[in-house]
Parts: structure tokens; sequence; C-alpha cells
């Protein structure tokens, strides 16, 4: 399939590979493809530059977000989800009418450590971009844990759980077939968009969880 | 051990027939005893009348949450989070000083369905009872499983995890001795007490893998 994962992070990176290693034509969306080619220092997070990154990987293209989401049949919201709202108005909503968009993104305040949440309680990141994107087909997937094992969960020593909601059950089941292309094998569908509050509010445990063992390197798995 | 469970609900009658199971001396608090034995309808949530139950756990004590706590060196706080500061003062400041409170309580809103949090993201209901009683020496522990399961992790096919937090490592060992005395084999020390935020926030994706297992028999692991 054609795939846009808007985001040029650590988190975009990790996804577009792993889409790109099992057939599909990835395209990454970013603000302006030049300036993001001309970065020769790690980012923020450390990760190295992008035009590094892209040497390695000369099948994943780079575009606007507005030209990575016109292209695209399904839609990664790899971006922080402080600025989600912000670049899914970029990508603008023409180029992602009726098309899948797979958010999964944290709207975490890291202004303070561990991080709090911008959104919580009685709303989430996932409601707030179907409501500003009403023809957009939201599932919420992915958020619960390391980039790594989004897309390898067999990097853990057995079988653990992801979560889907949204308001399109064809949506969902497009989404939940691509992560058990990735290797999931216990994909939990909480119900409508609403659940995303679900989902997004296991942030706060699960930094802390990191902190506790000193690595991202776990998920949640649902014993029953 | 001589311990307190403030509640009569559900929960503290599952947690007092535990404790007295493995050999605590256990007195249940409530507001007033002969009220409590005079109901012969069941509760709300549709438990059977308290005196019903007592008759089969003769072992058990009902006295004031005040004459509970003052008896008791470790205390559960097993009422509904939405009353349980109001419940400790009832039980007195004074009967609860030095002593280790067990908090597996949960500041849920039921006044819309799935419930909602009425303490979050920036605060917890066991950084408020710590708050509010500097001299108790509050563990947040318990809060993120059915009762059932609390008190007898072994009724789920494999080994699960839960979390325990607190400012007081002596109080938190203890905790973990009990929790490890429940058949809980993975207690994940999440921190201080401000930590409570993580296990409380768990609550809204509980309640959702609830309903879309159909069963609350089911428990977080852990994979790393």
């Amino acid at each position: 399939m054609n795939i846009a994962v808007l985001g040029t992070g650590m988190v975009g990176r990790v996804i577009a590979a792993r889409l790109a290693e099992l057939g599909h034509h990835v395209t990454i969306g970013t603000r302006d493809p030049e300036t993001t080619r001309a970065r020769t220092e790690p980012d923020g997070m450390g990760n190295p530059p992008y035009s590094e990154w892209e040497s390695g990987h000369a099948d994943i293209g780079l575009g606007t977000f507005a030209d990575a989401a016109a292209s695209a049949e399904i839609v990664f919201n790899a971006t922080s989800g402080a600025v989600s709202l912000q670049v899914l108005g970029l990508a603008g909503e023409a180029n992602l009418d009726g098309k899948i968009l797979v958010d999964i993104a944290n709207p975490l305040d890291y202004s303070s450590m561990p991080p709090t949440l911008l959104v919580v309680n009685t709303d989430s990141l996932g409601e707030q971009i179907q409501r500003t994107f009403p023809g957009v087909r939201v599932v919420k997937a992915l958020n619960t844990l390391n980039a790594n094992l989004m897309v390898h969960p067999d990097l853990l020593p057995e079988a653990t759980s992801v979560f889907v909601c949204g308001d399109d059950a064809d949506a969902k089941a497009t989404v939940t077939g691509l992560l058990a292309s990735f290797g999931h094998t216990d994909v939990i569908d909480l119900g409508d968009i609403t659940n995303a509050r679900g989902p997004e509010m296991l942030l706060p445990i699960w930094v802390r969880i990191w902190g506790a063992l000193g690595t991202p390197m776990f998920n949640f798995k649902i014993v029953r």
C-alpha cells in the first residue's frame, strides 16, 4: 500500500523502515524537506541527522506533510502529540479525507518530568483529531509501547498486547491487519474513538515503569 | 498482625477474608456498625447484606472507622475513592499516625460511564491522602486489578504484575511482603507517592479492557 508517515523523529523513522521492509511504498512527511535534509546535527532527542538515516533507506521518500498525505492510502501520525493537530492541518483536510489515519501520538507535556498529559480524562488527542477532521477514519493504536516494540514485538520474550479504537470498523480491521504484519498477536479492540482516553492515560504509568525498570523495552500483556 | 480494613463493600470483604485466612487479626471499619449490621437488602452493587457475609466470617471484627484504625498496625483503605478523605478523617489522624496505610482506592466518578477520574494528571488520591495525613505512611497498591485477583492472583493462568509506591521504604517493604503472601511474584516499585498518578490513571483503560473482554478477571503483566 501507499503509506505516509508524518514525522521525521525516531518513531516515524522506525515505523517507516518497517513498513518499507514489509513491501509498502512509504513517504515520510515533514514541514520542509530541504530544511530536514540540510540538518547536520543530531536532533533534540539525540537521533542522527535525517540525511544520514535517509542514505540507508533510499526506498523511503520524503515530502511535505501535504504531498505525503496526498499520495497515501493510509497515514500514520508519528508527530509529537503537542503539535499533531497543527501538522494535520498542514497535511490538509482534502488530502486526508476518507483515509485511514493511524494515530500513534501521545499528547505529552515535557515541561516537567515525568511528563504530564495535555489532554486527559474527559477528552483525548484521538478524539480531538477525529472532531477536527470528521472525514478522516482515525484509529488510535500503538501509543502504548516503545517504537522498536511497535514494529518488532518479537524482541520481547513472549507475546504481549496492543489496543485499537476508532469509529470505523473497516479502518480498525485494516490497522489490525497491519499490526499483525508487524508481529502482534493480541490486538484488543476497545471500541469507538472516545476510548482513546484509555490508552493515552496509560502513558503516566508507562513512563514510570520505564524509570523503575531502567529500560523502555517492555510491554503490557493482558493476562486473562 | 492487627489489620484494619476500612470499607464494608466487596473489595473490603475480599481483602479482610484473605488477611484473616493468612492468620492476621482483622477488623473492618464502617461508619456505624449497628446500621451496617441492620441492613437486610443487597447494597447498591448487589453484594449480599453485611450480616449475611459476617455470619460466614466470625473471626473478622466490625467497628467504627476510628475503633478499627485505633486497634491496627496496618490500615487498608478499601473505601470508594470519592469518600476516602472523609472516611480517613472519621478514622482520625491520631488513630492513623505513624501507621502504614495501604491505599487501594480509585477516585472514580461514576456519574457517566465508563467512569472518569476525580483527581488526575498532576495529582492523585494517594498524594491527597499523604498531604492530608502527613504522619501516615501511605503506600499505593492493588488499585489496578479486580479484588478477587488482588488476593488470589493465582486465579489467572500465569503470574502478572502489581505496583507499589510511597515515600517510606520500610512501609513499602512491609506491603510488598503482604502482597507476596497473597501470591504476587512481580511487585514493581514505582518510587515515591507522587507516582500514584501512574496506577490511578491506569483505571480508564482497565474499565475499557473489562468491557472489551467481557470479564474483570484479567491483569497486566509487564513483559520485559
